[in-house]
């Protein structure tokens, strides 16, 4: 499966200079001692890049997508996979954290049905058509060429919806029992880290369950190592649907010009594969925090990204990419709402 | 100046235990792996141990006391002493960082003259009646024992004020020129440190101002060192108008049962000098981020407090503690708006 051949690799729309360099020059101006708004200077400066506008007050979309993962069935996570469906249902009836965060936030959701068994009735989710669950990457590759390719058309497809929508954030939310175990796999295949360095608790495992997930990480790495080299195999491989979706999305804001504001470990591997297949979407990036899952921190080194937030969280959904959009809303308020020293006749630094 | 003779420390008032424990055992019940929410759950659990309700939303209010300060003609500044009465004036206005995270937050502001040499005209703010500047605490005591027990006094009287509005967290802010000299001279007192480990650049010294500023305070040190053992007597002798007041106001937020979310090095050295004459305070505390002033991270660990955000602030004025706000509304929004895993039908771990 080359990437050149699916064709479903899209130009990035580099961020926009000028508007970053005017942010940064206004924020020399501003009533503070310059530097003194510390990260929160350097997050009001990206979302000018990312959108074109110097003052910007960005709306954001949270996409969280949920599947089902064949490798559930070697036991590695703590929960059953009705789960995931069940909590689509819950995600739809605005009661669980993402959608509570959203709300407080003052985002809006969109949920996406990546391959779930179990889908609730009356939830409005996209359909993305994708087997449900993947196969059992312990023994096989999780997706087929064709459904990674409609995956990612779904997901520059979101993307795009947003875009005419007038969102300039996007959050890449995700919901699927066992999915930390191909996160962990794509972290490794792309950071070059072994099993023991990626594997971690998920949703809560015990000593058992964690000791059966390293194993079969290291059977995954071996049986797809050599062949996943290239990041649209890797993610047929040791990849799923919520996780090729959210890649699809990511390549669709660097496609139409919106930013990413990065979750935790399996929405960060998503997009670390979509930086692979397009590094120039690295400059739409920004961490929403770090997670306590180990491979989270190798993909965020390997990005280059430094997290806003370390709150121990592991929860995903886009819980702690949408607690960061809190401080990149509040950088962007005093960015625009603050005077400068010009502005409040205030005497500058003798 | 014996703390017992002034008889303005005031009795703090025990957390609510059956509230903090009773929001604990709800975030057990959350939809969520328990503890996936990692810090934001302590956070929560903290306001209701603070407010006494099981699910609290905290109404916040941040009181900025501004001061001038005698040790400004040691030139330990890089902004002029009218910059304080300016700026006191651009929070009249709104127009100041603090004013504008405030307005975000959705927290009342109450602006204070602890000792302003220039006050704005047509800015209501407390007065306190303190001298402005305080005197020159490299050459003699900053203030009397009358003054600060002023301060102290109208400090209480501010938290009660809040407490009688419906007031659930209080954010201690601060604007005064040179007013990080005094703070780390509380510090290097309580925390036993040398002037090399608590002074920093401030709102941005060069390095000759810097060493200035180091040989001052390796100076007051050595000047009231001896003698500034006992909290009050080291508030009077290398403290300030502002530091006093929010001194006073932890004191009464502790006497009247609210909670402190505390800023950067300034605010919490004041917070530092209340736990000092009162430890029971501490339980009513939040540390909202760590600032690069290096004294900050010696008060924080002296005090026990782990900060929420570490985004290399140094603005003061409450904005680091404002920010900090965002997430505490989240934490609280998250548990009272979550449902359980038994309200949403959802399975359990295995």
């Amino acid at each position: 499966m080359s990437d050149v051949q699916t064709g479903v690799v899209p130009e990035i729309r580099p961020i926009d200079i000028a508007a970053r360099d005017a942010a940064r020059a206004r924020q020399a101006q501003l009533l503070k001692p310059p530097g003194s708004l510390g990260r929160l200077e350097e997050v009001a400066a990206w979302v000018a890049g990312v959108t074109g506008r110097e003052r910007p007050t960005p709306r954001t979309r949270i996409v969280v997508a949920a599947a089902d993962h064949g490798v559930a069935a070697e036991g590695v996570s703590a929960f059953g996979q009705e789960v995931t469906g069940q909590m689509l249902g819950a995600f739809g009836a605005g009661i669980g954290a993402i959608t509570v965060l959203a709300r407080h936030a003052g985002a809006d959701v969109v949920l996406v049905d990546a391959g779930v068994i179990a889908p609730p009735p009356g939830v409005a989710a996209v359909t993305v058509g994708l087997p449900a669950p993947s196969r059992n990457l312990a023994v096989g590759p999780a997706l087929e060429a064709s459904e990674v390719e409609a995956a990612l058309r779904a997901g520059r497809a979101l993307a795009r919806q947003a875009a005419d929508d007038g969102v300039d954030l996007l959050i890449a939310g995700e919901m699927g029992i066992a999915n930390t175990t191909p996160a962990a796999c794509l972290a490794a295949a792309l950071t070059g880290r072994g099993a023991d360095a990626v594997v971690g608790r998920g949703t809560g495992i015990d000593d058992a369950g964690l000791r059966r997930k390293r194993a079969v990480i290291e059977r995954a790495l071996a049986l797809h190592g050599a062949r996943a080299g290239e990041p649209l195999e890797l993610l047929r491989r040791v990849g799923g649907g919520e996780l090729a979706v959210l890649c699809g999305l990511a390549l669709g804001a660097g496609e139409h010009g919106l930013g990413v504001v990065c979750d935790g470990v399996i929405a960060t591997a998503a997009i670390a594969v979509a930086v692979a297949l397009a590094p120039a979407l690295r400059d739409r990036l920004l961490a929403g925090h770090r997670s306590v899952e180990p491979a989270h921190e190798h993909l965020l080194t390997w990005l280059g990204l430094r997290p806003l937030l370390e709150l121990d969280l592991r929860l995903g959904e886009g819980s702690g990419a949408a607690a960061a959009l809190l401080l990149v809303q509040a950088a962007c308020a005093l960015h625009d709402g603050m005077a400068t020293f010009a502005e409040a006749a205030v005497s500058v630094a003798q």
